[in-house]
C-alpha cells in the first residue's frame, strides 16, 4: 500500500492527446457539431483522464463515505446532536440513507470509513474501521488535528483508494461524508484557502437558524483569522479541518494517481478537493464535480478551481448523494463517444460545420 | 386501441392526496429536510402522477421516436439535406445514434415511428411504419397538415403510446423526434401557443448562420402572423406544425391518460407538450421536463407552463437524448422516497425542523 506522500508524487498531467482526440472525435459523430453540450467535455476529460480516446465506459463506481465528529460542535454551531453521526454511519451502512439508495440505484459499490467518530460503532462489513481519534479538537479554541494526525488522515484516504481501485477493481471513485458539524470546518477551510470572506462561504448546512448562523460565521471567521499568514492545504487542514476532510484530501489525490475519474460531492468534499487541488495542482483536471451544492461554499470552490459541475439539483445533503447522480451521466458521456457512429459509419450526408 | 379523442377525455387531475403525502413523507426521512432539493419534488409529482406514496420506481422506460419531414424544408432553413431524416432514422434503429447509445445506457426501449418521412426507409424490427405522408407541406406557403392529416397523426401519437404501456408494459414514457428543418415549425407553434415575439423563440437548431437565421425567423413570423385570430392547438399545429409534432402531442396525452409518467425532450418535444397542455391542460402536472434544450424556444415553454426541467446541460440535440438522462434522475428520486429509512426506523435521533 502506497502512502499519501508517494502518490502524491504519481499523478500526472491529464493525458492533453488523448483529451484533443476525443474533442475532435466529436465533431464526426453523427450530430450538429457541440450538440450534445456538456457531455462533450465531459467525454474527453475522461479521455484525458484515461489517456485513451474513446474513453472506457465506468463499469464499476465505488463510493466512499468518510465519517467523523468534530470537536467544534460544542460551540453550537448545530442543533443536531453529534450522536447522530454513529447513528448515520450505521444507516448507511445497512442501506436505508440516502446515500445507500442512490448507490444501489445508480450501480455503485459502498465503503463506509469511520475516521474519527466520537461514539462507539457496530461493526459491519461495510464499515471499515480506521479511527485516528474520536472527534477533532474544537478548533474554535485549538488546532482541530495535530501533524501526525492529519497525516494519517490523508493516508486513509491513500489506502482507501487503493483497497477500491486496486484490490476491488472500481475503475470510478464517488466521494461521500458525513459528520454532524461538518460544514464549519469546511467553511473555514474554503474561506482559508480561496482567500474568500468568511461570511459569503458560511452557510446554513442542515439548516440552522439566523441566530445560529451568526455564531457559525464568527467561528468560522475567527478560526480563519487565526491562521498563520501563508498557511498552505497541510496547516489549514490541521488547525480549522477535520479528519473525515484530510481523508477525503488524500482519497481524491490517491484516486488522480490511480488514474480513475474522481466524481466529487458536495461542499464537504469541495473543500478537500481544494486542499487536495492546493497540495497537487494537477487533480484539478483529474476530477469531475458532480454538482453544485446550495450550501455557498460550493460556488466559492468552483470559482477558484474553473470547475463546472454536472448537475444543479438544489441538493444539500452530502454523504456523496449529488456524486452518485451524477454517475449516469458520466458513463453516458463515455458511452457516446465510443459507441456513436461516424458520417461516414452510418452513411448519414455531412455538411461542413 | 382507443383513439386520441377518447384518450383525451380520461386524462385525470394529478392526485394531490398522493402529492401531499410524498411531501409530509420525505420530511420523516433521515436527512435534514428539504435537504434533497429537486429530488424531493420529483418524486412528490411521480405520486402525484401514479397515485400512489411512495410512487413505484420505474422499471421499464421506453422511448419513441416520431421521424417526419418538413416542407418548409425547401424554402432554405437549413444547410442539412432532406435525406437526412431517413438516413438518421436508419442509424436510430441501428444503434449508432446518440438516442440509441443513451437508450441502451439508461436501460430503455427504443421504438421509431416513421409518422411522415419523405423517402424511402428499409424495413427493421425497431420501426413502426405509420406513415401519413411524405413530409408536412411548406408552412411558408400554406398550411401544413389537413385536418385529416393532423387528427391520424394524433390517433398514431395515441396509439404508440398504448403500445409501449399496455402491450410492452412500459412504466414510464420519454418522448424523441427526428426530422430535419423541424425546429423551424416547433418555433411556430411555440410563438402562436404562447404569444412570444418569434423573434425571441427562433433559434440556430442544428447551428445555422446568421443568413440563415434571418430568413428562418421570417418565416415562422410570417407563418404565425398569417394565422387566423384565435387559433388553438389544433388549428396552430395544422398551419405551422409538423407531423411529428402532432404525434408527439398525442403520445404526451395518451401518456398521460394512461397514468404514467412521460419526461419530455428538448424544444420540439416541448413545442409538442405546449400543444397538448392547451388541449388537455391537466397534461401539464403529468409531466417531468427532461432539460432545458439551449434553443431558445424551450425557455418560452417552460415558462409558459411553469415547469422546471430536471437537467441543464447545454444540449441540443433531440432524438430524446436530454430527456434519456434524466431517467435516472426520476428512477433516483422514487427509489429515495420508497426506500429511505424515517428517523424513527432507523433510530437518528431527530430535531424539530
Amino acid at each position: 500500500m502506497l502512502t499519501f506522500e508517494q502518490l502524491s508524487a504519481g499523478v500526472q498531467e491529464r493525458d492533453g492527446g488523448a483529451y484533443r482526440a476525443a474533442r475532435l472525435r466529436h465533431d464526426t459523430l453523427t450530430k450538429p457539431v457541440g450538440s450534445l453540450g456538456r457531455l462533450e467535455e465531459l467525454a474527453a476529460v475522461l479521455a484525458g483522464i484515461s489517456g485513451i480516446c474513446p474513453p472506457p465506459v465506468p463499469q464499476r463506481p465505488a463510493l466512499a463515505v468518510f465519517a467523523a465528529d468534530h470537536g467544534v460542535h460544542a460551540a453550537g454551531v448545530t442543533p443536531w446532536p453529534q450522536s447522530v453521526t454513529a447513528q448515520m454511519v450505521a444507516s448507511i451502512c445497512s442501506g436505508g440513507a440516502a446515500a445507500s439508495v442512490l448507490a444501489g440505484s445508480v450501480g455503485a459499490e459502498l465503503l463506509v470509513v469511520d475516521v474519527g467518530v466520537a461514539s462507539e460503532l457496530d461493526v459491519h462489513p461495510r464499515l471499515l474501521e480506521r479511527r485516528i481519534r474520536a472527534g477533532s479538537r474544537d478548533l474554535s479554541r485549538e488546532p482541530a488535528l495535530e501533524v501526525a494526525e492529519l497525516e494519517a488522515a490523508l493516508d486513509v484516504g491513500a489506502e482507501v483508494a487503493q483497497l477500491l481501485v486496486d484490490l476491488d477493481g472500481a475503475d470510478l471513485l464517488v466521494t461521500g461524508e458525513m459528520g454532524i458539524a461538518n460544514s464549519t470546518p469546511a467553511a473555514a477551510v474554503i474561506a482559508a484557502l480561496t482567500g474568500t470572506d468568511p461570511v459569503s462561504v458560511t452557510g446554513r448546512g442542515t439548516g440552522i437558524d439566523d441566530d445560529t448562523l451568526r455564531l457559525k460565521t464568527r467561528i468560522v471567521a475567527g478560526a480563519v483569522a487565526g491562521l498563520p499568514p501563508g498557511s498552505g492545504p497541510r496547516e489549514v487542514l490541521a488547525a480549522v479541518g477535520g479528519l473525515e476532510l484530510a481523508a477525503l484530501t488524500g482519497f481524491v489525490v490517491a484516486g488522480a494517481a490511480l488514474g480513475v475519474p474522481v466524481v466529487v460531492d458536495g461542499v464537504i468534499s469541495q473543500a478537500a478537493l481544494l486542499a487536495a487541488a492546493g497540495l497537487v495542482p494537477a487533480v484539478t483536471d483529474r476530477v469531475i464535480v458532480g454538482h453544485r451544492s446550495t450550501e455557498p461554499g460550493s460556488e466559492a470552490v468552483l470559482d477558484a478551481l474553473g470547475l463546472e459541475p454536472v448537475l444543479d439539483l438544489g441538493m444539500r445533503l452530502g454523504e456523496g448523494t449529488g456524486a452518485l447522480l451524477a454517475v449516469p451521466v458520466v458513463r453516458a458521456a463515455a458511452a457516446l463517444l465510443g459507441e456513436m457512429s461516424t458520417f461516414g459509419e452510418a452513411r448519414v450526408d455531412q455538411i461542413e460545420p
